[in-house]
């Protein structure tokens, strides 16, 4: 089998996608056709790929005569029945005819998870093409129409679950990598909780999953969740819920928000299980804290030495910069904001839109490398109040207020006025 | 439990409507909203249901100044891309907030069911109400692309499947009225097959259904295959499995056309669990034969007479009718058109359209009232080959072609005679 | 197929069945032999059925001499532990050579329900034939084995089970004869509940069920318990559960009780379904008490007239004879014994061995022309505490006590003195 | 929670299992009392659980007075059928009351669990003690039939299959010990199937496994079939099924023979899948090979010297010892029995009362420490001809006859020469 494309080969392709949007076809023919495109793409490298969809972009995308055509009798409409009509008329017309071979492929038994591949694809390629980009928007609603939150469903995952699962969960855990089975079984530990979304049409892809440690108070550093040796607890005796990981598995889903709802159901889930559970909280990273750092002026020296010895082999931090680091990092969190007023940190913008609320700063949390250099070791808790989620995101949402605990902000304050001293 | 709606209630669920459009309410709050919608408009009364609906098309259509403005973008745009631009920011603007409103609710755990139930209510109003029939155009996509084949599960149904099961397509049996227990239990018999197709989106709804019955050669009659008394055949004997009864079970799904895939996968899976199955056909009603002669000049006196003595208290035709009734007949399947060219008789129309052919006309098949009333007695047995079906579909879709064996053929030549010999 | 067996088929079948047990056969071997004798004989006859059972009753039981060596080597052996050993070697020694039989068809996938139609066969036989009673009495054992109360599923019968099960378990009703799925239906009412045991080795194959009213108050008469027409009630809203049949379906397992396990599992899973429960009880028949009445002797005149009138188009007895009824019954049901001292009511034996009390006797409380024979319209509550269960059970056991509540005790003297007083 | 047991526990357990036994006890208390018994002895060390067992072999045998009254009754009996009954009786009378008390542990719904654990404690303790031995042969039998293989469910495992049954398939392999989880995966590999046997009886607990490579002619060396990087079969072209590793899951299972029934099974699935397969064959090890030679006098003096050498840091043996050992394996295979004629070598033994035959000696074919040690790496293919297998089965039953290919028959008689000739 060639895995890349010719000139010919393409103009196949072509000539097949052409025919699966021909009236006079039956819908069994259509599949077949559908069908056997979709393994041709499948076989095909990268560039193969890029030909195909570019193909599609191009000659499946709404007729400029068309749309024209279709707004002009909107606009010449002489009355608002007849605009209604046109109205109507339009949608049909400006809809590109790609819509209608997604959907085809949507239709085949595995065609979500062939789909939301082929988005990974075009997630990778759109950056710049216009068409592409388009194309690919269209097929993120598309997703996200099929795979509603209706038709989610929460599994536990256990050490009772298909290896082949936990294989591809771990192949995913993007926050702390997995370091072989022994850690596999530790995270699946009586005292942890390991919950993934699955949904109907991706049978057997997990979409999402989050990773809990049932603890005694807040969780202040990563290692002894991460320490197949640590001692286990009763997790009947928990009073605290820990979610330390939240990872995406599939890349074509990105920009189809998952992790909040799944936040949500497993702590309905969970205080049902556990009725002593009484904080649900998060030990977070915060990616962004030394880049803002390096952009910012008037450090205190130790700090500014700390950003600048940059990722290369990243000490701890020294104790006498603690004060300095934990108020900076308030301060980034509680206020550096993207031009549209959300929070600057991603995972932070993440808790906050699910209604969390940012609890404390946490001084050599993260000691991996990763962790040093992104954020100095530091990690932050974001806590879920079951009162207060609904408040928050609305505040949140509707004037990007970011609620904090009194200690964050008074560390914020004295941040914000560190850096404005300079 | 007031079941109707005053004004002041409709207000309240206006601002309802309206609230789970809001974009700063999180998702959890619009589920929890449209759940208790859902209720309420469940337990209301026929009124208070036409007034929800008027409501929402009235307050949820597209804006006629919106329609105008992203018309306009479109046809003022200055550049090609400048048009792509505003065709996508159109496609948005011009989507009613209905089509939201409804996903929405679409996305409850019986949703879907629900909102089928809604577009029936939709139905029985949207004649002339060209605001409501939007409404229900819009409700019938939505409600075609989630159930999507692709996903559409055909399930055998025996006398081992739920009694609530049976009972409900008892209920619905649209062709030949069930009449008891006894009568499910004989169609269920291991002689006869029972297939529906089922949808994950509306969990224990049958949507559609059919019942065969294993035969040796093609059926000429119904009467035997609805007697609990008639002799059981081995089914590995039979060679003829004949389709004698297709029924949707969901009003608010007429329009999405699941019959025709019904046929072919039922088709299919016979063919491998007997083997020895040579011939696929119906035995089909001539629903509107008779209605159709009423309208017809230069009829036989014998005939005529027939016609004219309607649908009272009905008589099996004498013996003197057979020649010309089975030749008008004939020529009413092959020649009578709707203006659009499709066949003028519905469950002809049906299976011609999934590549069937008429085969033979069948002489005193359906002795019962209503089969007498509608067509004399008369029924039809329609073939499909499985080598042939592609090919009728597409030229009765392409060409209007109707295939019709070569004895029925001649019928229908006779039959034309008759009535242009007038 | 000829369905009786003559003396040449016998033959073959009595060389199969000691193939079946020859050692140098291989299982796969033996379970073909097997399976094949098991077909041959459900399409026997009657006194087809009797030959082959008499025949492995008469050379599959322990050869005499075989026995009589067995017990000499234990008498004779000279020390314990010899004797020990030749206990052993008798052990297999005395087991008929059928117990080895029935145990390979017990292997087969429809084994155990095979066996237990062949107990049915043996018990309508057994009666006078020694041989026939131990080879009956040794395939109770391996049935009750088998059917072993720790894989017993307990199991909700609904309107969405199987309707081939609702037929069976209406077939089977023994109590309150079924009159149809109207009242099938009705009898799986929301303030219904209806539970039957089922066991892995007979799947699919009902053993027992037991039908449950929830209600206000305990129930005095049975009629508005089977009519269609009652009202429902919330059942959240019920403190009574009343258990008003409880049916066997296997006629093979007679004398293998599983109705008083059937009956606490089903207490239990109420209690936690509907904890507002309090009372659970029974409304029972009291099938002996006029034939009991029929032998003694001194009762008052309207009484002996009631007993002498028989069961020819029994009335409801007249208001007059109330006290004495009650009376005698309460006598009945708390004092006549069979010679073991058990309650000579068989329903009242079957109750009071699970540990319940009687509680009241209701007046006119089965009107049906088998409650107005049997009790005179007489029906009895037995009531289950869960507090007193053990104990009652245990001194049912021990010492034969029946308990009663005051009322009955009370009644019950008066009777026994009407009785005396003769 | 002590895990040993003093001489006043020891004196309640007894207590305990003497009330478990008592008549007047409800089922459902005999249940709970059983349950805790169950749960006490799992906690239990080793001395305690040896004191327990002594305690119900010494005190719930069969008395020996009453054997000897129920011996006395059948000798005594005057006629016929008194024996009969009297047998009748003693087969009760001679049951060892610790029958009914492991039929009680057996009914908990983890009870044939439980107690195949305890008799691999049993297994570990009842050398030299007669006692022990009873209880532990009484309780193989019930085991055999709880565990009956009408039951037995084959399951395949494959990469999909539980982590923690995977981890404890791994923990079990017995033939080839099983290094990482690396070496699972390979194992799982498409070209491989895994099947296990389950039984309700035993839920999610394996007991006994086959492991099966798909290859392309007889396979002679191990190394390849265990080497994670070889290459991938198409089982599609595979025309030879391997079966290269069976282990016992379940060391309380000892005795109670599965393994055979497992490859036949396996064998019917394999053929029924993938029609292509001619060949179903072993790659076995040879256990006693070693250890038979050292016995053996007369030995060549290259041969002689291996033995001697003996198992520490065994090497392959060198190419001028070929010939000799091929033909003394043979003739080991062939040849050495047991004092009851079976074959001398384990896996031999169970393979050919399975039906196969000894095909072909395989050099230089395992070259693992253990290969090396037990057999100089030499292994051995048993072949599994559907025709013969039957036959084979017989004629080794009856005769003790060994089949083998005439290759290998050949090298038998040079072998049987070799040593004869000394």
């Amino acid at each position: 089998l060639r895995t890349e494309v010719d000139h010919r080969a393409l103009k196949r392709i072509g000539r097949e996608l052409h025919a699966c949007l021909e009236k006079r076809e039956s819908e069994a023919s259509v599949r077949a056709r559908v069908a056997q495109l979709a393994t041709t793409y499948t076989a095909l490298g990268k560039e193969g790929r890029a030909a195909v969809l570019q193909l599609i972009a191009a000659e499946l995308a709404t007729p400029d005569e068309v749309a024209f055509r279709a707004a002009n009798e909107i606009v010449a409409a002489p009355t608002p029945r007849a605009r209604a009509d046109a109205v109507e008329a339009a949608r049909a017309a400006l809809e590109p005819p790609w819509v209608r071979l997604l959907t085809h492929f949507g239709s085949l038994s595995d065609g979500v998870t062939f789909l939301a591949d082929v988005r990974a694809d075009l997630l990778a390629l759109a950056a710049g093409d216009d068409e592409l980009r388009r194309l690919e928007q269209d097929l993120r609603r598309l997703l996200a129409g099929w795979l509603d939150v209706g038709q989610l469903e929460l599994r536990r995952v256990t050490w009772d679950s298909p290896a082949s699962l936990l294989e591809k969960l771990a192949d995913c855990e993007a926050v702390h990598a997995v370091r072989g089975w022994d850690d596999v079984k530790n995270r699946l530990d009586p005292d942890r909780r390991f919950f993934a979304f699955f949904h109907p049409r991706m049978p057997e892809e997990p979409l999402v999953f989050v990773e809990v440690a049932l603890v005694s108070g807040l969780a202040a550093e990563i290692g002894p969740l991460l320490d197949p040796d640590a001692p286990l607890l009763d997790p009947a005796d928990a009073d605290t819920a820990v979610f330390y990981s939240i990872s995406n598995v599939q890349p074509g889903l990105t920009g189809i928000s998952l992790g909040g709802l799944l936040i949500k159901q497993v702590v309905d889930r969970l205080r049902v299980e556990l009725p002593r559970l009484k904080t649900f909280a998060t030990l977070s990273p915060i990616p962004g804290f030394r880049e803002h750092l390096a952009a910012a002026g008037g450090l205190p020296d130790d700090v500014a030495g700390l950003v600048m010895a940059g990722g290369e082999a990243p000490a701890p931090p020294p104790e006498s910069a603690k004060t300095a680091l934990l108020q900076l990092c308030a301060a980034y969190l509680v206020s550096a904001r993207r031009s549209d007023g959300r929070a600057l940190d991603g995972v932070a913008g993440f808790h906050l839109s699910n209604g969390a609320r940012i609890e404390r700063i946490n001084w050599l949390a993260d000691l991996s490398p990763d962790g040093l250099r992104a954020s100095f070791g530091l990690m932050v808790n974001y806590i879920y109040r079951l009162d207060d989620i609904e408040t928050n995101h609305r505040r949140y949402v509707s004037d990007r207020a970011i609620p904090a605990s009194s200690a964050v902000e008074q560390l914020a304050r004295a941040g914000t006025a560190l850096l404005g001293g300079s």
